[in-house]
């Protein structure tokens, strides 16, 4: 690679205002200026001679690192990777760059690297899985961890060149609060996925954005999707009490993150390799039984996706009418009782000015209800949404962590003809029936959780969208009753 | 014509079921077999062979009295004829048959037959107009009069062949009631357009309908609309005090109706002439005064006009929007928690029953805000509209009104021309502005009853809106309220 050559541009990508970013449009030639920028961002120049930041996954055939791999970490590729990823051990290189680009070299493998594997945890990583009274349960602390993410605030690197959100979260165990951006969650996000996802659905983070993610609303939305996402994540028994969780919380200083997202990023026990360090304590299951109750998940997750699916597209409709022609139509029937009312006055006849002014007010009444109408959704069909895209978020995660678990159940019907073929030993039988119990031990208590969670939430969110709604027709009702009172009965 | 000829037909009818109708399509050819039905029906075959009644108007060329004038008289035609009857005298035949056909035989002439008459009515027809606190006021009685219209039945006449539907009409003066079929009203309408229409709106009778007149919805509907049309004629006086109006709610006997609408039909005080009954107790008013009168009420009924359509078109959209869409939204809504609740209920969690009974009674409270919101324009929208549909009727009909005015003014003002002319004397110059005042006053009392009627009017439909919409928006709040106290506070 050579300075200043040329390049053609991948995508779309539209500048952000005052952050020396350049907009160039897919298929444009563009001539590479400054490669060294580092952070994910070239300098280039379009043929107008305009020069600024552009990211360099938009630019074809741009690394900075290996050319064998050069494409651009897309949301495809990306999926494709959490799949493989949740069946075995994925490496990845360049995890400290810019998080769309991504240069894999993996390597694939199924469940039987845990259902075979010699070796089991130590005791202190053990996690027990306890009998409650609704079955299988995790370990739950005494004291549930939260944290609040706040105070948006914009920082800069590379001496002001770029800019970028940097979100306060405080932890109710320290309470002291640390500072982190959303490339940070990202990478939180890529560790758990990494360490849990073969048994407990780690949500995607809220979308990551590149235009206009220096908007208030955007900012505001932002932090309170990952808001949702820190809780649910703080609510996990076993997320919230692991070392990367607490790292990310609770660091002291740069020396500290450093040294902790370096130890988290060397951690073996990841992918399937997670069961290895739970214990059930109730007596092993019949693989029948294993087999019947990922079924039953199944099912129910599949069943609970379609109805939050529906909710949301009906939400969607509803938000849609709500913020559109509805408010519109109120409008409308309060100019239209306004002109009638202005009419009235020019009557010139005596004495019927109650009439028109409490016509003007009723008219202006159904104007303030068509803003009340446009302006409700925000106050209450928002949190519905937005548990629901939650939700929606969490089952999309159950069909990978599920589909771990169907395979080594069928690992462990194929043993005997394994056996057989003398691929592997009766005692190498014996440790799967064993361990594919204990990944039901897992998914049982973890669909414990998921259930436990999901009443709690559903509760509070649909006692906190009636009770919005209840607000909001009586607030209507009693506008329309003062209205109502200005006309005199004749 | 003879019997058993072939014919055209003009328009679709469609045959009521257990008539005895036929049903014949435009351009098809029937063979008329019988055309001495009489009541403006003739029974004729199809070339199926199906024998029925068809109304004599839709047949080319039927007409039992009159071969020149052989035309179908039609809404065209007759609100043609409307405008000629307020101008001066128009001389209908036939007024007793089948109300669709007429065939008139007119002679069209201006204000100037009153303008320039030579004798004024005598005193006992005099229409005094007083000077009330608004300015000129007809008379109004002690007592208003007031009639329910009710009771509608199913008659039959010709020997079973035809049915009517009769309604009984009860004023509160006799409390005796009459029985009254569609076309007598329209008798009636047609006597006091002929006699009043000149110096007083009289707004059009509910539509005339072939189709399902017979059907429960409208007859309700059309009693409705002539309980409304009978109401605003009891309501003016000098309507309400005419021998036309009174022979209609209060005849003794079929020969005292027969009589009454003989000697009725015979009136002359009709068209223009009706100003010649009318006596202002005030000065004369200046030619410019009048002027300026009228062009106000003429701007003042024209802008109502809009005011008035423009609520008729808004609520039109808001009916289709709360019949049609909405109501479907909020039963999708109540469908999706439904839907939710069954997917929770076959979680096999235990205890959420609270939660899924609770979600299920919200979705069921959305579904009954569904039925109550596709209900809600019957109880409230409903009368706004009927009566903003009346005062539409009513002042269509002012145009009318006001050009008779307004010709008459150009007549006054031309009267100088018309002196140095030697066309009329300096007499009649001053004959013609003081009619032209008495007519001014005519207007005025009538505007100033129209005034005092609409103020009246639109307190009462909003008033009774507003109340239906504040119970409307209370019992939604009450349901929802009630839904959200089955939801457990964690």
């Amino acid at each position: 690679w050579n300075s200043f050559h040329s390049a053609k541009v991948l995508y779309d990508f539209i500048a952000e205002a005052g952050n020396n970013e350049l907009t160039v449009k897919e298929g444009e030639t563009v001539t590479i200026t400054n490669q060294n920028i580092g952070g994910g961002w070239i300098e280039a120049q379009n043929s107008r001679g305009e020069v600024g930041l552009v990211p360099e996954d938009y630019i074809e055939n741009f690394t900075h690192s290996n050319q064998l791999n050069s494409h651009c970490f897309h949301q495809v590729t990306r999926n494709f990777l959490i799949k493989l990823r949740l069946c075995g051990r994925v490496k990845e290189t360049n995890q400290e760059t810019f998080s769309l680009s991504r240069f894999p070299g993996f390597s694939k493998s199924g469940p039987e690297i845990y259902l075979l594997c010699k070796q089991l945890a130590k005791g202190k990583d053990k996690l027990t899985i306890y009998t409650g009274e609704v079955g299988p349960v995790w370990s739950y602390p005494e004291a549930q961890l939260d944290c609040i993410v706040a105070d948006p605030k914009k920082g800069s690197k590379m001496y002001g060149l770029k800019s970028y959100i940097e979100y306060q979260i405080t932890p109710n165990t320290t309470n002291r609060p640390v500072n982190h951006r959303y490339k940070h969650f990202d990478w939180l996000y890529e560790r758990l996925l990494d360490k849990f996802g073969s048994a407990i659905p780690i949500p995607s983070l809220p979308d990551k954005q590149v235009t206009g993610r220096f908007e208030e609303e955007f900012i505001k939305m932002r932090m309170e999707r990952l808001q949702g996402w820190m809780t649910r994540m703080c609510r996990h028994p076993v997320v919230s009490s692991s070392d990367v969780f607490q790292l990310f919380l609770t660091y002291k200083d740069e020396k500290d993150w450093k040294m902790g997202k370096r130890k988290a990023e060397k951690d073996e026990t990841v992918g399937v390799m997670i069961f290895s360090t739970i214990e059930p304590e109730a007596h092993d299951l019949e693989l029948a039984e294993v087999d019947q109750k990922c079924e039953q998940f199944s099912r129910f997750t599949k069943a609970m996706d379609d109805g939050v699916k529906e909710i949301l597209t009906v939400g969607n409709e509803h938000w849609k009418r709500c913020t559109g022609p509805l408010p519109k139509e109120y409008q409308r029937i309060g100019k239209a009782f306004q002109n009638l009312s202005s009419v009235f006055t020019s009557s010139g006849y005596q004495g019927e000015s109650t009439l028109t002014d409490a016509m003007t007010a009723a008219g202006k009444t159904y104007e303030e209800i068509a803003q009340m109408v446009a302006e409700q959704p925000k106050k209450d069909l928002h949190f519905l949404m937005e548990t629901n895209n939650e939700y929606k978020g969490l089952l999309g995660c159950f069909p990978d962590t599920i589909g771990v678990h169907k395979a080594a159940i069928d690992k462990v019907k194929e043993a005997d003809k394994l056996v057989a073929a003398s691929k592997i030993t009766p005692q190498d039988k014996v440790t799967m029936a064993k361990r594919v119990s204990t990944m039901s031990y897992a998914l049982q208590a973890e669909m414990n959780h998921f259930h436990s969670n999901r009443i709690y939430d559903y509760n509070r969110v649909m006692q906190q969208y009636l009770e919005e709604q209840v607000k909001f027709y009586e607030t209507i009702a009693a506008k329309l009753r003062q209205a109502h009172s200005q006309f005199t009965t004749m």
